[in-house]
């Protein structure tokens, strides 16, 4: 696709995704998934400021608010970037390798892009990883009448980041720098560690909170 | 948010979530991980119709790409319809209440509109879940390339069905029909089983072809 892809209709992002073209793909499609599990956790934070019931939990709620809208901004960049790197590795791909220097320099060019491609996937997960400690506090004690769309907002973090880290996974199988794959797929592992535990404790507040 | 949501910029999507009014919430924001889910496996379809060296799975792959786009567009209608109900429920809540006809008449109205904000997100659910089995034959026979974008198409379906189904359960909390909320709970409960099975089989099927 070429025109930014935050500038795109919703509709026209999802025929975009739809079409044969391979960008935007799941890489952008994560980054947005996290960007929304972002906006939602706004959206609980705005819906629990100002208002007389929740006055005690109202300074957290600004912090947390704070700290989703720089993620949701980090995000948002990271999905237009997703598509570029991948449209750049797909120029790379069809560089000249008619002669040995040709084929060489388009070697090292793909190499320099896939190592790009698999950074930006691992910042979104690091990123949506980064909105998990957001939500539990905001389950607790934020508007009530908004829990759900808190649960929503974990359901998006806990697709979004093996969605990113897949990306990444597939980026390394491409590439020859042994060391550097070994290197980010240790970061990648220890993005997840915890994760399982901390979905499933925020989703039983979620649950418990509904039911109340 | 007054402008149809598919006509709204990605960015103007994710600003309108993020802002302080309930709509759009978690419910529109369920069926749209669905339709990117339905989006990425009909790219995914593309990259593999037309091409040699998948020539003998192309039958399948359109076949598997005309029920994708089906359930694409009636998930983009849904998540409108998510948004138009919630704004139905919220004029509803601001009925005059000051004689007891009114007040009758405005409970009514709660508990109609509420009864369809419980049947939108049970009908994502139901396409969302509609959407898993598209997706293992083509990790298993569609184009290698693409793997990871099924991979995600997977994780959002999981996100999915139990965010539209959150959204469900909080509006049958303020039903009055207790055998409409039974029977309601029922199709919900029916909608999840054997749906973690076969969301682990087909990312496991992900992860092994990734990893060839």
């Amino acid at each position: 696709m070429s025109e930014p892809l935050l500038d795109t209709t919703v509709r026209g992002f999802l025929d975009a995704l739809a079409s044969g073209t391979p960008t935007p793909g799941g890489g952008a499609v994560a980054a947005l998934s996290a960007a929304m599990a972002a906006g939602l956790i706004t959206m609980v934070c705005d819906l629990t400021i100002g208002r007389q019931q929740y006055a005690a939990f109202e300074a957290e709620a600004r912090e947390l608010r704070e700290r989703a809208e720089a993620l949701r901004a980090e995000l948002q960049a990271l999905a237009q970037e997703d598509v570029e790197v991948f449209n750049h590795l797909l120029a790379a791909y069809k560089l000249p390798r008619t002669t040995e220097a040709d084929a060489a320099s388009r070697r090292a060019a793909i190499q320099k892009v896939t190592r790009q491609a698999t950074e930006v996937p691992l910042q979104v997960a690091r990123a949506a990883v980064a909105l998990l400690p957001l939500c539990a506090p905001l389950v607790r004690s934020g508007n009530r009448n908004a829990v759900s769309d808190v649960g929503v907002a974990v359901l998006l973090v806990r697709a979004a980041v093996p969605s990113a880290l897949l990306n990444v996974e597939t980026n390394l199988a491409a590439l020859e720098d042994q060391l550097f794959v070994r290197q980010t797929r240790a970061q990648s592992e220890d993005l997840t560690i915890g994760l399982d535990d901390e979905v499933a404790g925020a989703l039983a507040l979620v649950r418990e909170r509904i039911a109340r």
